[in-house]
Order: structure tokens, then sequence, then C-alpha cells
């Protein structure tokens, strides 16, 4: 009985969210362990058997840094800005392609869900050029400093993309795009769902992260904000409550929102479930954010 | 947490009946309130919404008996018999399509469902004939009783039937056949039950009823045989353990495996959301009964 | 000879009206006796056959009051009007949905076309609300009045009936609505006929009835008015020629000329085969309605 | 009255024969007048309104003769034998393509039709080869006797016809064939329609011709055969009753008959509207052949 | 090696025109001999297996001549204007669509394209009118002159076309055109193939003819115009340096290019495979005419 | 004109492949340089332009012993053969699936081919399961050894695979395969390709290595054979002229044969464009190998 209500609950999510898709950013932070993989595979599976339609992307911070050091690759930075020489895209896409990319796929296929791996290469779906940087030198003038192979979204061709969904596969994407010439580039996984998400007009943008979502004081898990708007996220921003890697997360909620999502989550990938609890329950566990 | 885990508890069935038919026959003595009606109605919705294509057939004995009587209608009867005369059919049609019918399609509206009522006669969906019985007289011979208009099967066209189920929708039939010359026939709904369910190779053929299930005592709920097979359900009939009411359910089972359906479930629909916990959990609560 | 030149005559016609959709409303008190309902239903067969999709709302206003009378059902009046309480919406229904509708669908079955029967509740077709209604009190102010389930169209869901047609059946339809919330609603049949005509574009609407059409005179056959544009049978309506039971079929007329409908018939069901009569010859024998 | 009366006897034919193919191989012979023409064109376009699918083969030999002469070709004969050389297939090709087929086509098109004139080239509709005839000589041996460019089927490609078919076009096709080379061959007209049809798998095939259908004595219409099966057709033709120009279209109407053709009709196109005729009334006006 | 590289450099075009529609204008004077035909039909083919969809609209002036001095038709003037009388139009048609129309459709298959040849009667391609002509009479007053079945387009009609492109066919077109009550004409093809490359919106019209392409001198091969925009082209037709029948070539390039069509080229189908050669190389061998 | 005579050669090999599956076995032996990377690329996106549907499977052989030097990784051996454990596995797949295959995605994106690189895992194209592998003790024994990793090929999931070729993309895929539960392995390159091309039905599976092809002394080019059976292929390897690195080369060959392959070529990737010479010319440049 009680099993029947808790399935009963979900129903009106369930409605509401049949056929949309859901794009998920899936964090290297948020992969602590077997079991967190597992249950995020796991949830991932569930929504797609319950009609919803999962787009994933993934990052993978922590284990570039770990191959690198592997392979003896010191990282190099100018003007105190790291810099991704060929070499070190080799790396870049050889983890995230070739171990993170797989070993997701692996557990969603595990769980019973048709996973397609993914570079962004593949189909063009990320098209890219190399990211224009621009820093400040000592008497304030713009110069600006070549970080190599770090590239920025020129399109997202989603035609592959709207073939594998619509034949219910659920896509795995790596964050490496490809210029006109067939040359790659590492993109800032966060921003690159962003655009994904909102090119495919994503029902949901959702970020999991090892965090429980924007918080006043990060360190006080009772200043949780369990939902702003754009606006309130741009103010806090500006006040400088959002500072370091979660500011290319609200900038890809701004971003994806304004390209027509209607709501993006920021979640704790290390709590059990996070991605069902914050979807199927009333008052989830996160940050979510809309428009208005 | 807990819920995210009954969720989940649900995935492999979920998984395992995707895009699978369900023939659930709703019979009238399990419509005993408006709670039932609901509950009933918000399970087939959630069925259909994690990808299960329920087909409902109804049955409405109590009502039909309160609508002759309230007609001043008296039963006939001719060797023991009910005869359905010109008069009585036209009520029972009046009862299963304009009421019985409607209310269940406005239930399943109402939680979101889209649902379709149709007559066995749209579509020549249950094609059928005046079915022929044969009583024993004084003498010990066969003879023929004319029992009015009632119908047995011919042929089930599932054109029909396979539209709106590709189209999402939910048919809910009323148990009336019609023939070439577009005569009318009342037929027991259990056994149509069985052979749509036979026609359109579904899954499962689920009963829902006032008991719960096949019981060795039926005063006994402790006797409840949870599983059977079509050889110990032909045993139980032939050493007269199944009687009455439960006969033509049990040779619907038996016909419906025949024809390839996977298993027949005999449920309570008293119990609140039966049928959810029959489909979505290992133990189950009435009587599973499988071919072998 | 002659039978091909009258064959060769209806060729303009059925080139002309070739996948096109006619609603044709068929009144209660068209349907004076058996050989009446197998011309039309003859009829009917034949458009769909020659390439024209008919949907058929029917009404049933004597037989109502039949049934009402049977089950000791007293009319209730307020200020004059007729209330529909919950019982007489239930006789109603069981009456349209369950003996009229499930009539007509055995005709046309009868002489080979695919009927499917459908209450305006299946697949949300007739999505409807309370109708608002007001009269003038003693002192000349508006008062409303509470007529109980009497309905009024909100929106026509043409989704089902598209598939229905496209699959070459003909849909029948009573005209029964519902509200969000799954409660049911009676509508005037002329009314739903002229909404479902403009919803759908159908190239006609066309009023079954038992008066010849339009007439200067009502007791002269004489002052038929062949044809009428919109403009001329609103000057009828202001100048009250157009009284009683004809009002709601000019207004419905009216409403589906201006959702696109190209022309609308009013004629006499108890003439044989007057549908084809209409259509298919140069003369007509009714009165036909068009925008200008 | 009279005429919904006609309309409605046309209704079970325009039933049974609903999506069906009918080869219709219309004459040289028949095409007498433009008013014969007129009246076969619009027969055809009622048959495609209604539902049934025409595929029309057309002959001209007089035409051709017509032609020959006014081109001062002299007809060259082998062993009592008709010759077609280089020059001869030209004009052949000339008159039926470039003319006969054209007018037919026009003919269509005016009435209302979208007719396509093919050659059996266009698509190798007509894949053919050479005929081998044999002939014997004084000494009663068989010789083969070298007729030029005559050809026999050898497969007909139906893709092109499928596509028209399903596209609601109307396939005018002259009896040219193609071989693998892209050489060109003149086939007999009643062969071709007996083979086209057996490919298309037709409900019938019509061949319209100037006499009455078979008859037991060519000059006495009163010995017409209404109806025949292939075994007394055969009879007839062992019987010598059958000679001449209807042989052809004896042994085209056993080969459609045995590749599963229903019923194979001759009838006689100077009767205006023969065809409806044939295909609308019960009785018909010409010889019906069946298998049995 | 040398081979591989020839191929390789065919890439980039192939790539650009991947799905296009090519409509070829082959002119009566570029049908030399059979070496010519048969290299055209090569050429054509390829160009469909590499995924280029080709139209092809003919011409057939000699043919025409020859036979219409074979019947011993003398041509008729008005005010120096030919005359296309009824029996003129007859002999036309049968050249057109009975004999060049033909051979090129053998050619086609005999090197494995699948060809459909078509009358513009067909499907009713080109609806066409009678065309208006005017002159100047002695006093400078503009009379109409009666050319007789003389045609203009009226409109393109691309259904069929589009369906026999989609299915992979190589539609063939003789230039003969029908209007509403079924009557033929003759229209000039080169502005045919303008008209027909406009309403498929064509990624090229090329027009193959027996000159080199455009000439500031047409007895020097060294003035030809490799590339014109339409202005040019209008500034060489004023200037009078195009005349005679390349006047209407220029005309139909300026209407094709005005309706959308990217680009249109003259070629000389005398030189072996002009049509590969000007579509796959970069220099060309005739004119190409671009908007701008 | 010599151009035309080239791209028309190859016009019967486009005609007879046209639409067909060729299966591409990329070595890493091949991949020498950038330019045998760039013309195999351009080679393959000009089969794709000319309606062939390549589908390339690539090996790594040196690249993955480097990047294992480079990870300080030692191979591993029992009984003299080399073993997978999870490390290994992980730098197979992170330079197949993360370098290697993204690489040649680069390099037909360049270009202008729309390729999609998969891992086997995708979709669960490769289900594998792991080899077994038996080798002879002292004694003559045969014991089972463990090699880890390494896995054969349960089934080939041709979905994912005909879903991308019908929507004209190319496939590239890691010969990395999955088992039920998730797990990975590695597989050899020859025997999946072959595997695949079986399942495809290929036309043609093509294996690009860095030989001329089957040599009978691999040191003398004149000793090539250009065309073998399977026969022929069985008795080179049972006489041990085929030995090492080509047995399972052949032995894929005859797998790929014996389901339904037309034809195996083993090719020399160091020879510029050896697959177009191949493909397109009649005397190829490799070895050819035949059923019979």
């Amino acid at each position: 009985m009680e099993k029947a209500k808790i399935l009963l609950e979900a129903l009106p999510y369930i409605q509401k969210f049949h056929n949309k898709i859901f794009v998920i950013k899936y964090g290297g932070h948020a992969m602590i362990n077997k079991e967190a993989k597992n249950w995020t595979a796991q949830d991932i599976v569930l929504l797609k058997y319950v009609g919803i339609n999962p787009v994933i992307v993934h990052g993978g911070g922590p284990e570039i840094n770990k191959a690198m050091e592997k392979m003896g690759k010191k990282p190099e930075f100018i003007h105190g800005l790291r810099v991704t020489d060929e070499e070190t895209l080799n790396i870049v896409e050889m983890v995230l392609a070739g171990k993170i990319n797989g070993e997701i796929v692996s557990k969603i296929s595990k769980f019973g869900g048709k996973a397609v791996g993914l570079s962004g290469k593949s189909g063009r779906i990320i098209l890219a050029k190399k990211k224009k940087k621009f820093i400040k030198n000592d008497k304030g003038e713009n110069i600006e400093v070549d970080l190599g192979r770090v590239g920025e979204t020129v399109l997202i061709n989603t035609e592959l993309l709207d073939i594998l969904i619509n034949n219910n596969y659920i896509p795995v994407i790596s964050p490496i795009g490809i210029d006109e010439k067939g040359e790659a580039y590492n993109l800032n996984a966060d921003t690159v769902a962003g655009d994904i998400a909102g090119a495919l007009k994503a029902e949901k943008l959702i970020l999991i992260t090892d965090v429980d979502g924007i918080m006043e004081n990060p360190n006080d898990k009772n200043t949780l904000f369990k939902k702003l708007t754009v606006e309130e996220l741009k103010e806090l921003i500006n006040s400088e409550i959002i500072t370091g890697g979660m500011i290319p997360k609200a900038e890809a909620a701004i971003n994806a929102l304004e390209k027509g999502v209607k709501a993006v989550h920021i979640i704790n990938g290390k709590i059990p479930h996070a991605l069902l609890l914050e979807v199927f329950t009333e008052e989830g566990i996160g940050t979510m954010i809309v428009k208005e």
C-alpha cells in the first residue's frame, strides 16, 4: 500500500515530463565511487523507462589530473591560466572519450538502458572554435592569451541526437568539440551541457555536482536556496556570493533558461538517488532555477 | 531515499513489460464505491505512463440488475436459465455502454489518461453470433434452449484496438458483440476479455474481481493459491474446488494462456491499488496463473 | 444506359468532395422508423465508399423523453427552463451513448461501413464546461439560473477523430461533453455538430431533421428557401421568421460557416435517401446555407 | 429517388472492389469516334473516384495501318506472317506512344483524372525479348521465322506502377517492351494486358473491344456467353468456336486467371458506358470469365 | 593513382550537389549520332548514381522537320511565322513523345538508369494555354497572329516529378503541354526547361546544344564567355550580340535564375562527355550564367 | 576527356555497389602517417558520396604499445600469452576509443563525411564474453589459461548501426565489447570486423593493412595472389603459407564469406588511395577472396 502510494506520487511528474528531454551534466566530482556511479545510472535508466529522454554530458576533471600525473605531463600556465597544449588535449580526449564515457555507457547498459557514448566530434554535435581569452596586463590593457586547444561552442548539431533519442537511445556525450577543419577542442562541460539543453529545447538541465546546490554560505547547508529566478541568480553572481566553480554552472543555467529550457537543477550526486528525488518529489533536494 | 528505493523496485517490472499489452477485466463487483473506482483508474493511468498498454474490458452485473428493477423488467427463465430478450438486451447495452463505460472513461480522463469508450460493436471489435446452449432434459437427452440475445465470440477484430493503442489511447470496451447483419449480443465479460487478450497477444490478462483470487476454501484467505499452472487450474475445476462465478474466469484464463498470453492474474479490486501491487511487487496479492 | 448516366451525374460531386469531411447531425426526430434508419445508414456508407469522410453527431430527444417516463423521472423546471439533474444526465447518457449511438453503429455496420461509436468524453473530443444561463426576472434584471448538468463546448479535440477518419472509420458521436475533472455534461446536438464541423474544417455540415428546410411559412412547402447566405439567415432570425427548434440549427450553421465550413444543409430525413439527393443532385431537396 | 436507388445499386460493387486494381485493355477497334473515347475516359475516371484503381493498356492497330500507309511503308511478310522491321517499329512507337497514348491521357485529364502516359520502356515496366516464332514448312518440319522486332514479355516490373497507383495516378501503358540492352520491341496488347494484370494481382482484367463478347455464333448476339470458366473457354478454343483475333484475348484471359486475377471481362466498347454497365450492374453486358 | 586523383577531384562537386536537382535540356541539334546519344545518356546515369537528380527535357527540331517532309506536310506561314495546325501538332507529338523521348529512355536504361518518359500532358506536368503572339503590321500597329497550337506555360505541376525523383527515377519530358479541357500544345523546349527548373528549385539548368556556349563572335571559339551574370547577359541581348536561336536559351536562363536556380550552363553536346566535364571540373567547357 | 573516361570507368562499380555496405577494417599498422590517414579518410568519404555505405572498424596495436610504455605498464604473460589485466584494458580503451577512433572521426569530418565514433559497448553493438583459451601443457593435456579481459563476440546488435547507416552516417567502431553485466572486453579487430560484416550482410569486407595482400612469398611482391577462393585460402593456411598476423585476417575472411559477405579484400594502406583503386578498377591492387 505504502509502495503504491509512492509510485502514485510520482505519477503527476511522469505525466508532466512525458517525452520531454532532460540534459544531465554528470560532473567528475560526483563520480565518487562505484556505488554513486551505480545509483546515478539506475536513476537515468528509470527516467528513460517512465518516458523521459535523458541526454548525458559528462565531465572528468579529477581523472584527467590523475592521468596527466601518471603520464608525467606537467601543467603549463600563462598569466596564471592553464594552457591545453596538443599533448594535454590528447590526454583529455583519452580520459573523457576513452575512459569516463565508456564507464557511464557500461553502467547504463548494466541496468538495462541503451546508451550510446559519443564524443562531441561525432556527427559534429559540438561544432567549436578556439576560445578567445583576454586578460588585463599590468597597464590595465586587455591582452589576448593563447590557451591552446581550449574551445567554445559555435553551434550544436542536434540531428544525430534527435535520431538517437527518437530511437530510444540515451546519448552520453564527452565535451570535446570539432571545427570545420577537423581540429579538436576541449570545452567546459557545464557550458556545453547548457548549450545542448538549449539546442534540444530540453525541459530541464540538471547539473549533478558534489555540493547540495547554491548556498548563501557554502559551509552551512541551511542556507541552501531551494528555488531561484534568473534575476536572483544574477544578483548572487554580482554580489559575489556565487564564486569559483559555481560560476560556469550559474552561467550555463542562465544560458539554458534564456534558450527556452524550463528549469535548471543543481544537485549533489553524493546523495544516493539525488536525481530521482529531485525530479519526482515535491520538495526536491537541491537548487532549482527558473526564468521568473 | 525510501521513495527512491520503491521507485527503483518497480524498474525491473517496468523494463520487462515495456510496450506490452495488459488486458484488464474490470468486474462490476469490484466497482464498490467512488474510492475504488478512483484507485483503479489511477493505477491504469500509471501503467500507461510507465510504458505499458492497458486495454480495459468491463462488466456490470449489479448495475444491470438495478436498472432492470427500476424499469420494471422481470427476469425471464427457461429451464432455470436466464433469458435475454430484446428489451433486456436494450437495458444491458444502456447500462454497459451508456453508463459504466462512460464512468470508467471519465475516471481515467480525470487522472490524465486518454481513454476511448467502445462498445464491441464499434469497428466490429467483437464479431459474435448467437450462443448455442444445450441442457439435459428429464430423459437425459441434450436439448437446445433459446437464451435469446446471448452471444459468443466469432472473431476479435484487432485493427481498431491496434490503432488506438499505437496512438496512446486506453480502449475501454463493453462486452457487446455484433454479427454480420448488425444484430447485437450480450457476451460474458470474462470470456470476452480472454478472447481479446489472446487476439492482442497480450502479456497479461488481469481479472479484477471482489475476491482475493483462487482459494482452496473461499472463506479462508490463508488458502489462497499464489501461483497455479494451467494443469493445476484444470485439476481444481475437475475436483470442483473452483465453482460458480469463478468458472468462467478460470476458463477465460485457460483460453488466454493457450492463445499465448504469458500470465493471468485474479485480484481483489476492493484492496486499494491492487493492480499496482500485483504488477510491481515480487510477492503480488492475488493468484497468478501461467502455462506451466 | 440510364443507369450509367445517373452514376456519371454524380461524378462531378464525387470529384469535388473527394477526401472532404461532411459532419452530419442526425436528429432524433428524423429517426422515425426502421426504414428511415436504414436509408440514412446506407447513404452514409455510400458517401464513405465514394471517397467522402462522414462524421456523425446524433441527437435523441424523443427517446430520452420515453426513457425518463419509463423510469418514473419527472422533469424539473426553474423559471420555465428544464433542469438536468444528476439522475437525468444518467438517463440522457444511457439513451444517447447506450442506445441510439449503438443503433446507428449497428446500421452502418450492417451496410458494410466501419463505424465507431463514441461519447464526446472519449479522447476528450468534446471538452465542455457548465453552461451559464441568464434570464430576466420581474424587475428586468439578469439573473443566473442553474440548469444543472447542461454544458457548452470549450474545445473540440480533433486528434482522435483525425486518426479514425484517416483509418477509414466513420465516427458516430453522442453529444456528451467532459470537463478537466472528468465531469460529464449534456450538450445541444446541433450546436456540438457545428463546433465539430468547424474544428474539423469540414466541407459541409448537414442537419438531418424532420422538416424540409427553412421555410417562410412552415406550413407551406412552396415557401422553402433553396439557398441562403449567412446575411439572409441572420435577417430571418431577426425578423422572427425562424423560431423555436430551428434557432439552434440556424445558429450552428452560422457558427460553422464562420469557422470555415463551406456549406450547411438542412434536410428532411423523412424523405427517402434525402442525404444522397441533397449531395449528388444539382437541385438538392432542402435548404443550403453558404457564407455569401 | 430513382437516382438514389441507382447509386445505391452500385454500392455493393463499390464496396467489393474498393482499392482493387482493374487492368483495362482499351483496343484500337473500340476507339471508333470522339464520343466513344469520351465515354470510356469518363467511365475510367468514375472508377477511380469511387475507389477502384484502373490501369490502362491500349492497342492501336487501325491507326498504325493508317500511319504506315501515309508514310509509304509497305508491309513485309515472311511465310505469310507480318514482319516488324526497324522502320515499322519506329512507326508503331510513334503512333502508340506518341499519338494514341497521349489522346487517352488527354481525355482522362479532361474529365478530371490524373493520367500518366507510359511506354512499357519507362521504368522497364515491360522487360521483353525477341519473340521466337516457329512455323511448319512444306515437309512438316518446324522452322523458325524472324519476325523482326516483335517481342514477348520476360517480366513485368511493377515498382513504377505501384508508386503511381499509390499516389492516385492512372497509368496508361503502350505495349512497347525493352530488353536489357535498351532495344525496343512491339508486343501484342492483349497479351501484355494479361501479363500486367497478373503481375499486379489485379481483381479484374477488362478487354474493351468491338464485339459483344464471346459468342457461339459471332453473327448472332443471342449466342453470347454471359459467363465462362477457364475450362469452358479452353474447350471453345479447342473446338474452334473461338478463332482469329479472339484467340490472343482468350489466351490473355486464361493467363491472367491462372496468375490470380479474379475475373476477366470482354466487352463491346461501342456500347456507351459499357465499362460502367459491366462493372456496376448485376447482369453485365459482355462475357465474364472466371477460374471455375 | 592518377585514376584515384581524378575521382577525388570530383568529390567536392559530388558533395556540393548531393541530392540536388539538375534540369537538363537536351536539344535536338545535339543528338548528332549514336555515339553522342550514348555519351550523354552515360553522363546522366553517372550523375544519378553519384547522388544528383537529373530531370531531362528534350527538343527535337531536326527530326520533326524530317517527319513532316516524309508525311508530305507543307509548313504554313502567317506573316513569316510558322503555324502549328492540328495535323502538325500530331506529327510533333508523334516525333517528340513517340520517338525521341523513347530513344532517350532506351539509352538511359541501357546504361543502368531508371528512366520514365513523360509527355508534359501526363499528370498535367505542363499546364499550358494558347500562346498570344503579336506582330507589327505595315502601319506599325500591333496585330495578333494565330499560330495555331503553339502554347505557353501556365503552371508546372511538380507533384508527379517529385514522386519520381524521390523514388530514384529519371524523368524524361517532352515539351507538350495540356490545358484544362485536355487540349494539347507545342511549347518551346528551352522555355519549358527553364520553367521546370524554376518550379523544381533546381540547382542547375544545363542546356545541351550544338555550340560551345555564348560567344562574342560565334565563329571564333576564343570569344567564348566562360561566366556571365544575368546583368551581363541582358546587356548582350540588348546589344544584339546574342541573336537567333540563342535568344530563347538566354531568356530561359534569366527566367530560371530569377526563380531561384543557382546556375545555368550552355554547353556543346558534340563534345564527348561535355556534361561531366562541365559539372565535375574547375574550368568547365561552356558558358555558366549566375545571378550576380 | 581523359577525366570523363576515368569517372565513367567507375560507373559500373558505383551501380553495382549502390546502397551496399562495405565493412572496412582499418588496421593500426596502416596508419603510418598523416598523409596516409588523410587519403584513407578521403577515399571513405568518396565511397559514401557515390552511394556506398562504409562502416569502419579500426585497430591500434602500435599506439597501444606506445601508451603502455609511457604509462610504465609492463606486459604480463602466462605460458607465453599476453594477458590483459584491468589496467591494460583501461589503457586499451583509452587509446582505441579515446584517441584513434577520434582521429578517424576528425579526418572523415574534415573531408565532409558525417562520422560517428562508437565503442562496441554503445548500443551493445558488440555483445561479448570472456574468451576461453586452451593451451597444451607439458603432458600434452589441454589446460585453460586466463588471459584476463580478452573477449570474443557473442552477438552483433545491428540496430544502432542500421539507424546510423540509414541516416547517412559513417560508423567508426572500436573493437571493445560488453557483456550482459556491463563488463568490457578487448577483442581482435580483424575478427570483429568479420563478425560485423557478416551481421550487416555487407557486400564487402576490406582489410586495410601494411602488406600488399596474401603472398606466396611475403618478400616477393610478384607472388601476390590476386584472387582466392575460400577453399584455396584454407589450403594456404593448412600448408602454412599463411602464418602469423595474417591468420586472424584469413579466418575473419572465411567467417565473413560464410555469413554471406560477397567478397573480402586485403589491401596495403601504405599505397595512396589503395581503397579506391581496389574498389573502382578492374585489376585492383590487393588480394580478393570470394566464396568460390
